[in-house]
């Protein structure tokens, strides 16, 4: 079978590879990737987890990891999915969910260039999209996708952040429904959603939904400059199988990139042709001033049917069963990477236009025109290695493409598409990122290789090995590979900013003053316990080297106590963390000027130690104190206090 | 007051110390710590994750995170707490608990160095230890500790790793009780807990605990050669403060370092002078063949009296509410971190031998004698900087001390216990760690700084920043600042070994015909779907690139949907990943040869896709699947597949 022996293959590049990076590696390589101990990394980097559903933050050149924002997984380290404030962000309609896979981070643009705003990333397997605040690298706003499964081709913005698009992986009834499977044919659905960005709450809002026929969507670009209006869509399995996808979706020689014109969607919408469909989905966001996440409980969605919409979206043949679509720098050229294809197709967005009003079609597809492959094509990368997956430009004319099966980074020329150099990647490389390589004006000067297979890469460390990119000079006419860095969960797609534009807004604590959490504490003077039934809120501060209040009686069995810790530091990098022996629950990790809250529900009598978890000061240790439970029918009285039990 | 002075103190050093680093930086130091693309690291560092409640695993000198081995909090990226087969493995005595705070990892020992089978760590909030095994770089045991609520001065190993040593740092009423905290001084009590580790099994058990008067705990070291049958314990709050303890806790000029006879400890035991105390705690462990975690859980513990086992405990005088305690390689000398102390003060481990001969006693405490401390010390180290607080040794002579409110280290010569030289660090020292550096043998090379504050080292990342650990060249006379890089959670300490011990014995997959998981599926034939009542097993396999089965049918809302999925792969790298949509647990992570199991409870009809979540081959976007969920009272027969809807 083709398909197996093809893996074979890449396991024979493995160790051939292994051996020439080694020789090829010169002594000067080092001092290119060496930040000295003071000095600050040139670009951001930023990985998706995969399917630790978190995104990294990393500097380059030198490869470290500086923060893991928590996303769309439980982060005990912070109590991210723990905690009452922050709960409310993994409500999804399927209930709490505590897990996701994240693949693609994409920055927020303006005119087509990373404005340093935002970061979005995809759920992946509960259909959602995050924006992540890069003022506080934190997670404020998760939208949740009804009538997708599997959120790959996502998310990727308009040329303004207009839109971030978001298309569905696998097809499935829509709305759902109770068939068999073997119905796929006839029931199976995939849906293209257009999540706004209100650009003066700065608000995400599913806009409206494109039903579109049973294929998987894969992965997606908006266009810029010429094509600013549309937005490209990969698709596999157009063969429409269900079972056994790996022989049964392979069959094809062409599947289709969706060419979707969301300006002339966005008036079909304006023009009242979206019908109103019935689907429950979340909308959660975190208020930055009130510390606190909530959620929205959405009922309908806007949907276009483009039997409905002419015009609206066409279907670019392309061979075989595409993975990346990017957009180069111009907004001309679109470039399939067809993971089972002999070369990189590149279609041309003008030559698209043309043949669209040419009407140069071959047959549709539930009323989608399929336009002419010739008419489209700008023209074809020859050898462009084996499993060509994703593209990105340098802004100086050439582009990068990864091949997944011949573990190789090919460096082409637009316009001539001649291959002009290429490099091995160990091992497996999926997607590539070059800083601002899928926008109008490329930083290029890197490529980073995000590779998936490890081995011999690292010392070992058993059978579960780290994911590991590759950081390569691409200044000069051949690309020369600098460092072999491991990554946070699976990195499938990253991108880069220059550090300036990040650093001028980044928040270093929050303002005490600006804080409007509900259980706030303003001062220590404010410490105090309140009972309300069987809910015991604890309005706590915290400040090197204590908390306040600090002993604590009259709590029992059986009772909620919630916890509301406020950091009253006023200073970088100065968190107080928080935890009572017996809680069931992970730690607080408290920001200066933030509160958190979380609840405590004690079983049993006794006394319980909390203490400080973020060594703060010499007197960390100090920072402690005990709460007293008493069975559930006692009569011990609420009493509270710090340092003098005579006085409250 | 003097204790906010000294936190004032530590802000002016910051900035002082961050120009004088950049400059001092020469470039040939790049080369130090570059390790090219297809060569490995020389040691392995093992760092606890602090509020992560992990261990990290990094490479040095290039400082990367090459895994985070799941401990004692959830962590969503493998499924560990969340799969049927690890949740056990989070059991505790207060039920199902998430999230710890992870101080301390210690390698065990042969003959006091380091031999590469196993690496402890404790868990500070819910009083546990845990047992990583170095073939694996998996958690294979955690036992709790009863009769203790912060288990921080643990858990350090004897020098044959006959026990690993633990005591509480904070004092609760043993038994626990519902008293007054006000009667602090009449209730509270500490525990010391010696836990063995069976030679043959290789199991953990906690042999027996010693009831000490109710102070802070603080850290703890085992003796070596002379002192072999000793272990070493820190404690503060001796004044038995219990609410604000940074000024309460910080008013004898000395506390007291506790001495304890194990080998004499073990013979009262063994004559039945302990006494048993019912007492719940948990010993969960991971069967390695079964792939499946399983608990214990015990009732009762053997209990020493000082009072009754005269020659087993002695303190030690020790200027003032010292944190670390160390021995020197050769056994002779017991450093101790005095945090308000303006010398570091060292004991003589034979000075202490002949004082108890000669009783140099000054009083006692609950039946323990406190030797007279200038029979016991060796000498003090002057102008050891401010807040001096762990100390390790090179094997050459040397100690060298991290001094947390002047951020610096300071290297001292033993004997002499003149300062020889001292570097500024970057920012707020807690431990640090040279390879081998608290056995006998250390390997010496560099000293790694753990500080507790980043602040401005690395490019911004909101208020939440990471912590930062730094590699210095200790093989010269003066220390050589090398390299600043970014650490997983909050290392509070972290342990070196050469990376060739671990490496001959690292396990690359797990051999499929060893694994005795319960619901292991030997290959696709075995592959089947079985109900019993509300119960589902779905016997799955995984191999590039299908499950079988792929398709599910039959399935109904309110049915409880175990996945066992057998990962077939017999080769290094290749794990699978599983999830459904619509799950609300986490993913799971098989690598080679394991089988692991989730449940999955369906709650609405519709059509549910699964997938891969680790790219794993060209053709991971084709590995996928779909069930078919029923109304609850539906007839849809159960059926399932894999390519052909005929064949089941």
């Amino acid at each position: 079978m083709i398909i197996l022996s093809l893996t074979f293959i890449s396991v024979g590049v493995f160790y051939f590879g292994c051996q020439q990076s080694k020789d090829a590696i010169s002594g000067d390589v080092a001092s290119q990737v060496y930040v000295a101990p003071g000095s600050y990394d040139e670009f951001y980097l930023f990985t998706s987890g995969g399917f630790s559903g978190q995104l990294g933050v990393y500097g380059l050149p030198s490869g470290r990891h500086f923060k893991t924002v928590s996303v769309f997984s439980q982060n005990p380290e912070t109590g991210y999915g723990y905690s009452e404030d922050t709960k409310a962000m993994l409500m999804t309609s399927f209930g709490f969910v505590p897990w996701d896979d994240a693949h693609h981070p994409e920055l927020s643009m303006t005119e087509g260039v990373p404005d340093g705003r935002f970061i979005f990333i995809n759920g992946n397997n509960t259909p959602r999209v995050a924006k992540i605040d890069l003022r506080t690298f934190e997670t404020t706003e998760i939208v949740e996708i009804p009538n997708s499964a599997g959120n790959h081709a996502s998310p990727f913005v308009t040329e303004n952040t207009e839109y971030i698009v978001a298309s569905t992986r696998f097809s499935v009834p829509v709305p759902q429904a109770d068939v068999p499977l073997t119905s796929y044919k006839e029931n199976f659905k995939g849906t293209i959603s257009f999540i706004a960005l209100d650009p003066k709450t700065e608000r995400l809002n599913l806009a409206f939904q494109i039903i579109v026929p049973g294929f998987n969507y894969d992965l997606a670009h908006a266009g810029k400059g010429p094509s600013h209006d549309w937005a490209f869509f990969t698709s596999y399995n157009t063969e429409q199988a269900n079972s056994l996808l790996e022989i049964n979706a392979s069959k094809n020689d062409k599947d289709f990139i969706a060419a979707v014109n969301w300006k002339l969607a966005e008036k079909y919408v304006k023009d009242g042709k979206a019908k109103k469909m019935n689907a429950e989905y979340y909308h959660n966001y975190y208020d930055e001033k009130k510390h606190f996440a909530f959620s929205d409980v959405k009922k309908e969605v806007l949907v276009l049917d483009p039997k409905d919409c002419p015009g609206m979206i066409y279907y670019l043949p392309t061979p075989k069963s595409p993975h990346g679509v990017d957009v180069d720098p111009s907004g001309e050229y679109i470039v399939a990477g067809g993971k089972l294809a002999t070369v990189i197709p590149v279609h041309s967005f003008s030559k698209m236009i043309k043949a669209i009003e040419e009407k140069k079609f071959d047959g549709e597809v539930d009323g989608i025109p399929v336009l002419q492959y010739d008419a489209v094509v700008a023209g074809e990368v020859q050898n462009p290695g084996l499993g060509p997956l994703h593209t990105e430009f340098d802004g100086n004319g050439y582009a990068y493409t990864s091949a997944f099966i011949s573990s190789e980074i090919v460096k082409w020329k637009l316009g001539t598409w001649e291959v002009v150099d290429r490099i091995p990647v160990y091992y497996s490389i999926g997607h590539l990122c070059i800083p601002g390589g899928d926008s109008k004006k490329p930083w290029g000067k890197y490529v980073i290789a995000l590779n998936k297979i490890t081995k011999d890469r690292y010392l070992p460390t058993g059978p579960e090995l780290t994911q590991s990119a590759q950081l390569i000079d691409i200044t000069g006419d051949k690309m020369k590979m600098l460092l072999d860095f491991p990554t946070v969960g699976e990195p499938h797609y990253a991108q880069a900013i220059a550090a300036d534009i990040l650093m001028k807004n980044s928040t270093k604590f929050y303002k005490i003053e600006e804080n409007q959490h509900p259980y706030k504490t303003n001062g220590e003077k404010e410490a105090r316990v309140e009972r309300k039934g069987n809910d015991v809120h604890v309005y706590m501060s915290a400040i090197r080297s204590h908390f306040a209040p600090d002993n604590i009686e009259g709590i029992k069995v059986g009772d909620n106590v919630y916890f509301h810790v406020t950091n009253l530091e006023q200073d970088w990098d100065i968190p107080h963390g928080f935890v009572v022996k017996g809680m069931t629950n992970s730690e607080l990790l408290i920001m200066p000027g933030q509160t958190k809250s979380i609840l405590w529900k004690p079983t049993k009598p006794g006394v319980y130690p909390f203490y400080c978890t973020d060594f703060c000061s010499a007197l960390h240790q100090e920072m402690q104190g005990y709460v007293r439970v008493s069975p559930a029918n006692s009569n011990v009285p609420l009493v509270y206090y710090t340092g003098n039990p005579e006085k409250k």
